[in-house]
């Protein structure tokens, strides 16, 4: 059930017999030559849209703004700052709480939003453990990544091996087009495979390491139909991850 | 052009000869008992896509929470506080300044959003007004809510009189249905007509005043046929608004 | 009563009878070449003055600065950031509040404000409504317009028409000098009446569109006398939206 | 001269001679049995006023809200958080500085502010000692509070010796009292001298230390011809205080 | 060279030949029955100020607090919120970043650490990364745990194997009794290994979870001369992470 | 005892029969030619330690940052802002009040520090009085500069006179030394007393006034056995002020 097309009074009688919610998160960004600029909140929605449908699980709205001020230097890109996004996250997860949600998990498409995501929910949690009463006592937050899932990652080593790598990568350019295949591009790659190296930089230093935008990555490889096999790997890693959160007080 | 759709390069590309951008922004709230959660961010949405297929312009992500605090005693909603969409605004038009846009359009499809919005450009336009040296010299921001246009007006009028209200109102839900036509639903009104009164005050003062969320409104005449009209007019005034706006230096 | 001008049991005995009370806020900017920097606190803090002496209404200090960002290009001018304003007013009611006030009225001399105060006031509401336990649950806030009210709107329409303006007008120039009669100016206007324009800008923009300062205005037409009768429309204006603000609950 | 009174045109005018501005800044708080709320913004303003008047020296709009958390068990009492008054310092001195002022001389009413000005004028001079490029760079920040003046100490002691105490005291009671002739209050004292203590404390505790207020003062002795040679004294000593702030680079 | 130690003159000698420091960060928290409330601080600060001494790299103040919410519910453990740890390193480095320094390297001895300080450093390049003129330009930061350096990791596993668990470890107790002999306590544990499982919660979840503190781990096997092992492999990790470090541009 | 060296439970057992701590506050600043960076740390924090040895008072980690942006022309000076300083002295004291502390003793190094402190004292306090259900209600704050306790006062009249100066004084390297003697320098002064003046300012005109970091000093006074003398008599001045906070409620 998507949150979006809802009412609240529908959402109310969820609240009868289940207080977990999915939150796809992203990140608006260059992903290289044949990469969507919304890559990022695109996997994730796509996983999560088809999660909730088959498993009845409520899922709210995207949030497709992340961390991503190393990306800066390439046009079209937008970032938040960490504590901006902190913000961001604990309002929405006061708000869920505030209706009984006791569980948010935040279905995460990108690597540099995981840090920030931390740090916001120890700022949330911070508040009761500092002796504040607090509407949020039975709240509980966490990630999950679904380009870290183990069915998704023996998917990209068998597809792809170390050309995968780690950003604008074949198998989100995969699932991206298969979640919008009207936008798939096809791109001459060079070199084939991206240099590697670090991106805890700022904006020029990352667009001097990486002037095409890739990590390490060759994703003319990707194809609509790796797309398809990675959001059915990439739902059943979320799936089983939300069980055992779920289970968790 | 969707910006989520699209490369980096040919982001750079659009900006050779355009430089402006449409950001639909929304809200995720209550809107009665047949009205959508997601209904402030699908209008608006709706609304962008056909226009920036029409002509050409750049359509970023939607932003899909907002100022929602007087909703929160109903299952479902979300809110930023203000200060946190300020934030969440001055990060989102700095990064689209640093890329050399000049004109950014929120396309807003919620009435609580308006202040905040306004208060932004002001705290963003502030830093440069004050003297500091900025990359943000060039920038102008504007909203244009999609409920206030002229044809839209008129439409509403036509079609539902005083029976349109303030929220959870007849045209948004045909607009959305229009959207996403598997999320209409047939709900019994009681009263027809939702009381009216003012929506500065608390969640649970709110909820007292509208006690099903409706204010003044009768959106049991929506439909997804009034939504296609809606749809034409919503993004003839949108274009006629957009194209002032540009103008402007 | 004047807050200012009472003793702590003084205001402990107003409040076993009354919770109301009145705030002016203005700002302090240019207002043109005859209008006073100070215009913007004045006018409402001699209506509010003049009311709580009639009426028994208690008024407290005038908040003198305001959101004038775009002002700033002109000697004199001081603003405050959105986000500063909004911490203002919040510790200023959080404070009203802790004594039992339930009402505070904003008496509002700029239009600048008007957005932030919406703004604060969310803020201060959102605190409660994300569900924490709050000294302000019976907190109401508001602003009034001063220069917006039927009576002083309709005597500014008879006396000066379209040369009535938006920023800089005759009516405020006018109220101001009946508060500051030895701050009369007698200045040429050229042109007469000034251009028009939207203020959403920065301070540089505002400056180029508007050279002198004022908008859309002939602030030549004020005088003195006319400045006692927009004290009287005024005084009425808000005493009658003060009385149904406090009926709210 | 008084900002509030002038022109923009005037105070551009002002900038051709001098750069230095004096801001009265107050507090509005309790102030025992016979003092007004309003005693620590009255007193520095009529000093200002009168010392702007008879020296040509350029006067801001005062200040009236301050830190004064202390004594927010008092009704009437309102109180900026640390972190806010140093938020309006900031913007002030930075509206001020970016017109070419470039020393503002804060003419402060209240103990209770000293500390945090001091560090809001920190916190200014932090952005360019940490390497920023700053419009700032000639601004020079000073408190001077007129009740430490060596005058208004002299005639303190003269009149009042240890029965002055250090709140709600005689000598500011009689300047606020010369300032506001109408209200003059008689109310006894028990204890005639009130007790001693430290102010470092929350606002219950405060009210618990010192009950109806006064800190160690008796203002019974006050009077309207006190306050005319408090007057005297505090303009003389503000005076020389702000010679020697104007001549420091 | 400790910083501390030096005169600023040593400093800017230092500056001549190398603009790298490094700045041990912990935190204050409860290390279970045997460990010590400095434990995180005290491990990264011995390992630096050896690695100083050899190497002659400058070495900072110790920041001993650090994020460590979720260790609130025992008495002792002292958190900063995640959104005050980033301005403390912000304005840490933003002071190094000031005098020349270009490669700021944390020491870092606590694993909730981990991500709040890869959002402040992110925090950071932000400003430069949104077009902002600064004097961050040329600024690297990193973070090396000395927990989970190579040599460090494998003298753990080879003296304790799955009792070395992840909090109050029997290698971060043998080092801080190494640099603290006369700390050394000997306690018996019960259960003799702690139970295992996730740290990302509220601090009374935390303690339900880990009664005693100690999560995964047997530090009854920690020993002094432990400890001086440790302090080798903890140097030479450190010191051929820094020089990786320092070779980045 | 000190909390770095004392595990949860025997913090447990302290609280049982106290509940006072001392917390040495610095700064990381230069100190003139023969000062150390580290002083206005390691000055408090010997004092502490012994102070904490003798009378079994607990001493928290040395918070080794403070207020210093005049110092940072200056290399390896590091400043905090005074919000994030705000920010760090709540959290810290929050965290202390949660396991039970009720007086939280900072035993500070650096004037600079003071102001800061102060406004931090009320930022903590404002919550409470604002009418905010608190765990801090019981929770009392001071700060003993120990650098102007009667004994030490006394003592650096008597060994240095007027040379003393404020900055850079031979009383703190005196002690500096004695804590530190390997970190000794001898080093020639000139002129021989450094000049006064004020230190509100920023960091360009702080190093115009101050050419070599001291003001009115001579430290080439100093020596270790004075070191010895002034940490007695810090240590007494200490304990008399620590024991007259204690018994206050």
């Amino acid at each position: 059930m998507r949150l979006q097309h809802a009412t609240w009074q529908e959402v109310e009688a969820y609240l009868q017999h289940a207080t977990g919610i999915i939150l796809p998160i992203g990140s608006t960004e260059q992903h290289g030559p044949n990469g969507l600029v919304g890559t990022d909140a695109i996997c994730p929605e796509a996983i999560a849209w088809e999660l909730g449908e088959r498993e009845g699980v409520l899922v709210g709205p995207t949030l497709s703004l992340g961390m991503a001020q190393h990306h800066l230097a390439f046009p079209g890109s937008i970032s938040l700052r960490p504590s901006t996004l902190i913000a961001l996250v604990r309002d929405t997860v006061v708000s869920l709480g505030r209706h009984g949600f006791t569980h948010v998990f935040f279905l995460n498409g990108h690597g540099g939003n995981i840090a920030t995501l931390s740090a916001a929910y120890a700022e949330v949690y911070a508040e009761q453990s500092m002796g504040y009463a607090s509407p949020l006592a039975s709240l509980n937050l966490t990630t999950h990544n679904w380009f870290a899932g183990p069915r998704v990652r023996e998917l990209a080593q068998a597809l792809y091996g170390n050309a995968e790598g780690s950003h604008a990568t074949a198998s989100e350019v995969s699932l991206s087009w298969y979640a919008c295949p009207q936008a798939v591009k096809q791109v001459a790659m060079s070199p084939t495979v991206a240099p590697v190296g670090s991106a805890q930089c700022h904006a020029e230093a990352f667009r001097r390491r990486f002037p095409d935008g890739r990590m390490g990555s060759n994703p003319a490889l990707a194809s609509v139909e790796h797309g398809r096999r990675f959001l059915e790997a990439g739902v059943d890693d979320a799936w089983e991850a939300y069980q055992a959160f779920i289970g968790q007080a």
